[in-house]
């Protein structure tokens, strides 16, 4: 009985029409990413080199490349119940402000508590250690929504969590550190006294305030030698974009119920995990040449692995101590300027969408922070929600693309993913209003330190 | 073809589902709550007594007692399009967490960047200023989520706005105020050097903090003083109940979808806005004798006024400026202690509920802020959402009524109402957590400190 011309301003799925599987878009591709690869024997990882680190489930995920859908667990799907189907919204009001014909769309996913994405894949990894009789899981935070993200999913399953948080982070984000803690997370400032890694930096370091790569050294240092224990990740990783597809998958059921399909599909981009789950179906769709729609990731500026990286195999850490992964990257001791996009800050990216950039089905783009502030500053007036900084690079873009469309009069379909709310990211906004917020792009020169840095194989 | 019998997670109505009018519950009271007072003539307020502080509408709105049903503005309804219908969850895991035979429910109305309900009601306010012509509107906040609300509304409507925030509030709270400030909102900590009331106070006590009654002072002086420019209030008053009625009316239609009907409904109580606005289309089959339901008003015990407070003619504000309101109240110059519930700390109460408490429509009851947190910190853990402190009151009666059903072995049906998010709360988690949250209950002596300032009457 729907009017397929009468566009609503949000499109909700019922429970009933919530995918029950996730799609994994390798099977897919015309060629697959390079292999993980060990980094001591530089042959392609087994499951048994990620056993001790990764439980069995996620492993398998991991290495998968035959298998295009994959059975959502029941429990797993109880839990996205409490806070999916989340909505495909039509961004009428953004739309008027800017004059433009074209119609554009985003997909919300920070209607949660952790305020992000995150939690799509907190949920099954959680899930997946606890049916396999792990105790505890490990991990790092940076910003903070993937530490929150697993918080959640862990006090609903009923598992230990110990969560890494670069100092500097957890002492201008207490009040991230509250939130998991309240869901009765263990929040260790990193780097901490309680691991040998940690104790060595210390000790070298005193007065140093962390970083992303040794949070995780501490984190897999800790899942390696304690007993029952394993380490999860929120991004980068295969089965992290496995679990996100549900983005993708949810966004392409709401809109074909109205028969729209999008021109253009944009996402942030950090280690990839939003991006990849939103746009899977359609570049599923794409690669066997039955669309022509564009798909672009969003960047900072100041940390350009897709646009200014190189195409190489990279440590996954700043310690060096994951396996090797084919990626675009800035060489693992890139050290990315301390800008307010905290989740957009990795080095790398994931490997199928570094692929996917290699062989040109996605395009890509990078902005400086100011320019994405004011896509914040203007969306939130607009269409209500207050964006996350990360999700702000994706307003950008589908403004540029919507302002494109006014000049040549096009009226072409925008998807974007809207990850997350901006909440916890006062600060910044604060910054930008007051005028102190500085952009930052790295000379040639920056960048060649961090590619020194790559591994010379082959 | 809906199976009655299989509830969802949650249910969403579709936009035609979205109720196109606001409720009044008045034209169906057997006894109308007491008119509101000129504090000079003593005499019943007319709208042009009103009409320099209020815009035209509103007042129409609040002297209203006989039209049950009044036609949301297509405006108003585009606005609310964008963050609404809000779900009615069950709260499966909850129960299952209690171990309880009954029914939970409740309506979410934190999923919009205000974090609360609070925006029923501000795009109302600030769409009806502008449609008569009015510039800019003042208002004051305490704990930030009317400040909020209404800076996004006015950022929509293009509409100038004074927030006169609590001076302690803004400090302790600064990124409350950068949310408002990156809606376009002007934000004075108040007392400030900008109103003549404000300019006396800091002659007065030059280290004051401030108070909600003196901003509120500084609020209605610059809307009475200034060109073109109107006062608008967050709860209290009756036009805000009747906003906040798409509250319930949206919980009924949802509900009636699959014939549940709530046994009993809860809500917290501070000014009575989110109270009032869910109850009212169940309240009007209780009084018409169609249901037995009961209802439930919760309050901090630090700010008891339906629990202890007295039926009497009082002030709205401390400074005394505003027209007389028969109602439940603990005097105002009641002082509430700095609980962290700041929507619940206010010496009065809606004039309805009062009248319905009063005729033993409405039960009421009272927790200590140290139980009520222990409510938010179990609740966050099962159903995921963390709550606002003021949340929370209705959730600790909510388990407190599925446990006594777990006594009985009654499968009673519980709604409540979970107004908003506590992500700008985070400061009471955190003293909750490390053991320095204390709770207060005011002596019968303190209380009497309070009803001393009452005005004497008749």
């Amino acid at each position: 009985m729907t009017n397929k011309h009468q566009i609503p301003y949000k499109i909700y799925l019922s429970e009933e029409e919530m995918p029950k599987q996730w799609f994994d878009l390798r099977p897919d591709m015309k060629e697959l990413p390079a292999p993980m690869l060990h980094p001591g024997t530089l042959q392609p990882v087994t499951a048994a080199d990620l056993a001790p680190v990764f439980c069995d489930e996620l492993i398998a995920q991991e290495l998968n490349t035959t298998q295009r859908f994959i059975d959502i667990p029941e429990e797993v799907q109880n839990f996205y119940k409490m806070y999916r189907p989340s909505p495909v919204v039509r961004a009428y009001h953004l739309e008027k402000e800017l004059g433009t014909p074209a119609h554009i769309y985003y997909k919300f996913e920070g209607s949660n508590t952790s305020g992000s994405h995150k939690l799509n894949s907190a949920v099954p990894q959680v899930y997946y250690a606890k049916k396999q009789g792990i105790s505890s899981v490990t991990t790092e935070t940076g910003a903070g929504q993937w530490g929150t993200a697993l918080s959640m999913a862990c006090a609903f399953f009923k598992m230990g969590l110990k969560v890494y948080m670069v100092k500097v982070s957890s002492e201008q984000k207490p009040y991230r550190k509250a939130v998991m803690e309240t869901y009765g997370a263990t929040v260790i400032p990193s780097p901490s006294t309680t691991t040998e890694i940690g104790r060595k930096i210390l000790a070298e370091f005193p007065n140093t305030g962390g970083s992303l790569g040794c949070a995780i050294s501490e984190a897999i240092e800790v899942a390696v030698t304690s007993d029952n224990c394993r380490y999860v990740l929120g991004s980068v990783l295969n089965h992290v974009l496995l679990h996100q597809s549900i983005i993708g998958l949810e966004a392409k059921a709401a809109l074909d119920k109205y028969d729209v399909y999008p021109d253009v599909v944009i996402g942030c981009a950090g280690g990839g995990s939003n991006l990849g789950g939103l746009i899977a179906p359609y570049m599923s769709e794409k690669i066997k040449g039955r669309s022509n729609t564009r798909f672009i990731a969003v960047e900072p500026a100041s940390c350009p692995s897709l646009t200014r990286g190189r195409m190489a195999y990279d440590f996954g850490d700043t310690g060096k101590t994951t396996p090797l992964m084919k990626m675009y990257t800035l060489g693992s001791g890139f050290i990315p300027s301390p800008n307010h996009a905290g989740g957009l800050r990795y080095h790398g990216m994931n490997s199928v969408l570094s692929k996917l950039h290699e062989d040109g089905y996605l395009e890509a783009k990078s902005y400086e922070q100011t320019k994405v502030f004011d896509a914040a500053t203007k969306f939130a007036r607009s269409e209500g929600i207050l964006p996350a900084p990360e999700s702000a690079h994706a307003i950008q873009a589908a403004i540029d693309e919507a302002l494109a469309c006014k000049e040549s009069g096009e009226a072409k379909t925008i998807l974007f993913g809207l990850s997350g709310t901006g909440y916890f990211d006062m600060a910044a906004y604060m910054a930008y209003k007051e005028g102190t917020m500085t952009d930052y792009v790295p000379t040639d020169a920056d960048l060649e330190v961090g590619f020194a840095t790559l591994p010379k194989i082959g």
